[in-house]
């Protein structure tokens, strides 16, 4: 199976990356299936229902999100109906949406897709992500309740990010981290089977700070003070992820990162072109 | 001018992996500059003088340093006499030891080696890392003081790095971050010319947490608790780092990640190679 | 029934302040149950169990704990045969000792001691607090489970500290803060009938930091780094805390802070001394 | 010299309290020199021109500020001109307004007050406070420079905060405590002649959290997501802070917290009752 996750959607450089370049590429490597974390789609905060849409339209058959789940308030609602739309499972008992969902890929393969959120340096305090992991993946075990098992674990650690691969490794297909913005070169098939990259990078413009403009940021450091909003940077942006081959027990066999367009170095899963 | 920048090293496995690769590869690439981070290689904590002199002996020209520091204590008194190691600029007054160096490379370029240290989820707030580098960058500016500046940013947030990079864009030679023990696939040349990568990973063993044993780490997450002490993973170590071409100007033309050895996708640059 | 409480006792200051006053006040102030927080007892780190049989034969009939509870790794042995030692509540599922326990004051009553911990500026992220203690007191409800409920809420930030109580009104007889070593003057019954107190403040020597000599920790503040360990100082310790009349339906009709010996002002229940 | 120095104001039951009371006080109890802490006066966020005037109007000499300082952006150019308003001095150079005044007391005395903000648990990274304290009054020492010295530190943990007071005994009239708008009862004298408070508490309606509407901080406790915005608490508001006793050589004599209207125990100084 060859599954394609891509990382955070940032504001309007991210989602035209995405709808101009997703739907080739999933003709060219024949994906099966494809998911994305959405959390920063709409101006950098959060998503809302239209984009989501176009997101599924442009080829992706699950949205992960994060901290910024809800900062577009509409999704506090259309989230109820979104079935392809998870947000972090380890937010309290009676938050709006869903913390995994189960896709079907074009091979068929039934596929859950889950998306956890770290808690240090996030500064909040949701229930513990490796605890409730361990309950969602008792619930429905790689090879019995699904095929395959994708693990979106958004946070900023990378200490919490690393513990948590090994945590779950040969019990998901691929646990990937999102959230910083900027893709580790950490990819690889962890002992147990499982495919870890600390971080998917961003599908944004990189000439920026974490895909926003930089004038803004660059201020606040120097004066600690704000001048004005955070506004999505402009310019090409870059898609970034990484491409994962799949087996028939739902282990990962090969992974690459996959980073094209914009202003980083491409990388292309070479076993997909031959 | 040929910099080869190596982050963090972790204990023994990062020790061999310096000791046993760096001579070679300083030949073969006809390196003019080599710095290491050292902060983790003793025991996963600090530096000893004997370790900094073997670092010294094995190709490298200066070491960098970071949070960790001082972790042993001999450090507080051999920093002073040990001219090729820096530890954060951004010190208090009256910290021993220097924030940078001036080195001389192979090709006879006079190049000033910083460490500054970020702020943000450091735990500690040291003086204006933004404020106190434009100091060091006034007295002695590129081109004029220096040939080449590298700075190594010793920092946890993407957002603070990224910052970081682009205020310095034309300043200097390098930037780039370490303390997160993850190479980040960000590395590029900026628009005024400086090279960057949020963070050049470790010298290590990448089957752990951060170079470390996974069992505690896991445990403290799972816990809350320690069971006990943390202790650098075994295995073999990659050497983890950006190699960078540098020009007359002290701007970089070229810039490639390296990963040598261990778990790690291999990265070779190619234009050192041909 | 009139009951007691005192905050984090600290190392030996602390503890003779509690062993040499204690025993007195209970007789003179006919008090039917004491509850003292001996997080940092042992030295300033954690509890062992001769000190905990020690609080427990000056006239304390519970003793609660916080993020030190198992600084002294004895703790993780004798806190399950201690039934008069609460930990956090929230600490994970399968952690030794118990976080709630039920003791009968000289009264007759039966009195819920419940220890929580707080997650803002903790540096932790334990369970939810807030559901935590909404599941604990279902399971037992003030009037019904119990004839008293005595709630320490062990946490940093007094936002956290002020929802909880507000959160809790009407639900528990005492909800009293603790962890920073600092008497609060908030001390009030809130609408619900409730006794609340953002900190108890800590029973020790108050002429340090946080009951530790001061030269280390203003070192580290003007350096950023150790020069040795923190040690609990020494001088006369304060007994301090707060004094709760609690009426047959398990609220609060009276509550005055406690602040005996030492350098703080003194702080006498009048309506016990008539 | 008889000193008043009244905590964080929050919002209109905070501003009422003050416009009400402090008029009648400032009579009755013959004060020299009034200090108030105006960070929160406009709505919770920050402080107006107008507000600032009406503070002034009702008898007070100096306003202090705090994180908060900037929240509306008018202050960023009328604390230029306001004489008598310090936001910390420890904001990066350039930063609008001053750190520091020097006001004349009613008796003649000239008093320098200055503003200073904490770093630990407050989420940014401003100059070292325990080193530009010390800048400050080597420039005005009490006694030389200044009859008295007033020092507000704005910060969040009492290791800090009581760190700060030790590190300035002798050399200030009163070093007091503000942000956390809890009052604490520690305030004493300390022995080199320093009065110390570790935080003065707020001047606003206590039937709250922070002197907010409890509501909207308990549902973002509960479930981690923002429902409204914080607004003001309604209800009386409470006058929160510390009465000193001041000597000739600007040294406290006696010290004595004020409680006065609102859901507080009632605490007046005594010595100026007489
Ligand atoms: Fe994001
Ligand atoms: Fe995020
Ligand atoms: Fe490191
Ligand atoms: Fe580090
Ligand atoms: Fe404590
Ligand atoms: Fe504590
Ligand atoms: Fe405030
Ligand atoms: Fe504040």
């Amino acid at each position: 199976m060859r599954l394609l996750f891509l990382g955070d959607v940032v504001g309007r450089a991210g989602r035209i990356a995405v709808s101009e370049r997703l739907p080739a590429l999933r003709e060219r490597w024949k994906l099966d299936l494809v998911v994305i974390n959405g959390e920063n789609a709409a101006g950098g905060f959060g998503i809302t229902e239209a984009i989501y849409d176009d997101l599924l339209n442009a080829g992706c058959d699950a949205v992960t999100l994060g901290n910024h789940a809800f900062d577009q308030r509409e999704a506090l609602v259309f989230s109820e109906r979104a079935e392809r739309l998870v947000r972090p499972v380890n937010f309290p008992t009676g938050t709006p949406g869903r913390g995994a969902t189960m896709v079907e890929a074009r091979n068929g393969a039934q596929v859950l897709v889950v998306n956890v959120m770290g808690n240090v340096f996030m500064g909040t305090s949701l229930d513990d992500p490796f605890r409730k992991i361990d309950a969602e993946l008792e619930a429905c075990p790689l090879g019995q309740g699904a095929d395959a098992v994708v693990v979106d674990f958004h946070a900023e650690a990378t200490s919490e990010k690393q513990a948590f691969g090994h945590f779950l490794d040969g019990r998901a297909s691929l646990v990937i981290g999102t959230h910083t913005h900027t893709p580790t070169a950490d990819h690889r098939i962890l002992p147990g089977g499982t495919a870890y990259m600390s971080d998917a990078g961003m599908c944004g413009a990189y000439d920026g700070v974490l895909g926003m403009k930089k004038d803004e940021p660059i201020h606040r450091f120097l004066t600690k003070l704000p001048s004005g909003r955070f506004e999505p940077a402009e310019g090409e942006g870059t898609l970034s992820g990484l491409a994962v081959e799949i087996d028939g027990r739902g282990l990962a066999t090969k992974c690459a990162p996959v980073r094209v367009g914009g202003v980083l170095s491409e990388a292309i899963p070479e076993f997909w072109e031959r």
